[in-house]
């Protein structure tokens, strides 16, 4: 089989398993509501043990040679080092706060990775209805429509979306304000979502010109939406301007012309 | 006709009204992404127009003596200021940033006032397909399903959501990054979605907890969606404590629960 073949194939498995968790999630999202605090807490336990149960299960029916990385139960299914080996990077549940509140805005991600390259991405928001996928040289897509990113050249007319965290500690909380505030000046509008993956996949469709996020959980929140942004013709990159480390928790994406203007607000705001 | 009655046909035609406009919104949100720059501005003018002039003349035609206040066109179509008068005060484009990104956050925005107190509320989002609706007295809707606000006693377990509004100069800047500083200490997250109608939705039908906005553009921005806060059990006040007032451009929502708490985290983070 060539490679893209198998790249092909890759997708559909894992579209499948994106479709079958979001299922399991869409249902629990409007029960949320329904259940007092402790329950929601225990409710998004729950579901994204069950989701990524459910993904790593319908992967490995069909990969069973390839390794997993998962959020939640990574020490259960494999290992959790990036190796070269094809490797399935997975978020069952992106969004947990937004579940947990039934803000709209939460996502499965599934990225794989051969020698430590995202190659297949998919993010599928079942609230919303929204199915991004990408193939390594192959395009990005929303919903099976082509997608690219924004051709904003100038930072005034760019919304941003990127998200405070969760650590609360005063350098941190200060650093995040103080980044907001340089960027302000620079920016039309600031976007928070509350889902690392959506912003990504905000950018590839061109909904938002500049996303960055410091601090996120791991690559699972990341690898399967740098796959569809790169193939909408963004670029992604380190908020500092080095390369991307997918390990390292720091992420930025942008169209391609607005990059250095990106990066060079970013630095002016640090 | 008794007053309810009066109410409820009041709903019925500005539902109609939102559901037209709301239709010519959908038409221009995807395609933004088709014009250019200068283009994009264009429509966006064009949309918010388009959509005043076909709510008021909707309007006019089933209640000819009522006044009307709109954000694009007030004074071609009646007195801007608010009076004891039935009075129609409209949004034809709530979110007009994210329609020109395509960004799904997107609303029409419809509010009856009788003796200046907001009595009928409609906020619609033609990209979602969701319709909050109220009636003072008869409690709130979405897409016809009651909804009500969350039962969250304590800040931290709160999602609230804001905006950075317009306003550039250093010390609005400085004074809304100061006081999301503040506030991220007390929360658990914060979101921007870019709707002001869409922001107090979001607390009335608990997606988010807390609601603040300074500077806003004007009652047409908050007078739908007042009604539809109170009626879902909500609480409207000014930031710093006060009574609310439809024409301060500052206004704040949250459950009655955590409302002392966070016109607290309000006041500490000014």
């Amino acid at each position: 089989m060539a490679e893209n073949d198998s790249l092909s194939q890759f997708l559909t498995v894992a579209i499948d398993a994106a479709k079958k968790a979001g299922e399991v999630i869409r249902q629990g999202f409007y029960r949320t509501k329904n259940v007092e605090h402790k329950g929601s807490v225990d409710l998004v336990t729950e579901t994204d043990k069950a989701c990524e149960d459910l993904i790593f299960n319908h992967l490995k029916k069909h990969f069973p040679e390839h390794k997993f990385i998962g959020e939640e139960t990574t020490a259960s299914h494999g290992a959790s080092q990036l190796t070269d080996e094809s490797t399935w990077i997975v978020d069952p549940l992106d969004g947990t706060t937004n579940f947990v509140h039934g803000f709209p805005f939460v996502c499965v991600c599934i990225g794989l990775t051969i020698k430590k390259v995202p190659v297949v991405g998919v993010v599928y928001n079942p609230i919303m209805n929204e199915l991004f996928t990408a193939i390594d040289g192959k395009g990005a897509f929303l919903n099976g429509n082509p997608i690219k990113v924004s051709c904003k050249s100038e930072l005034v007319t760019c919304l941003l979306t990127t998200e405070v965290g969760t650590k609360r500690d005063k350098a941190t909380v200060d650093a995040t304000t103080n980044r907001i505030n340089g960027l302000l000046y620079k920016v039309r509008s600031i976007r928070m979502g509350g889902s690392c993956a959506l912003g990504l996949c905000g950018v590839a469709c061109g909904r938002i010109d500049l996303f960055y996020e410091l601090g996120f959980g791991g690559p699972w929140d990341v690898a399967a939406g740098v796959v569809i942004v790169k193939e909408a013709g963004g670029v992604i990159f380190d908020p500092s301007g080095n390369d991307f480390d997918i390990t390292a928790q720091r992420i930025a994406a942008s169209n391609p012309l607005v990059k250095e203007a990106f990066i060079e607000a970013l630095q002016q705001s640090a």
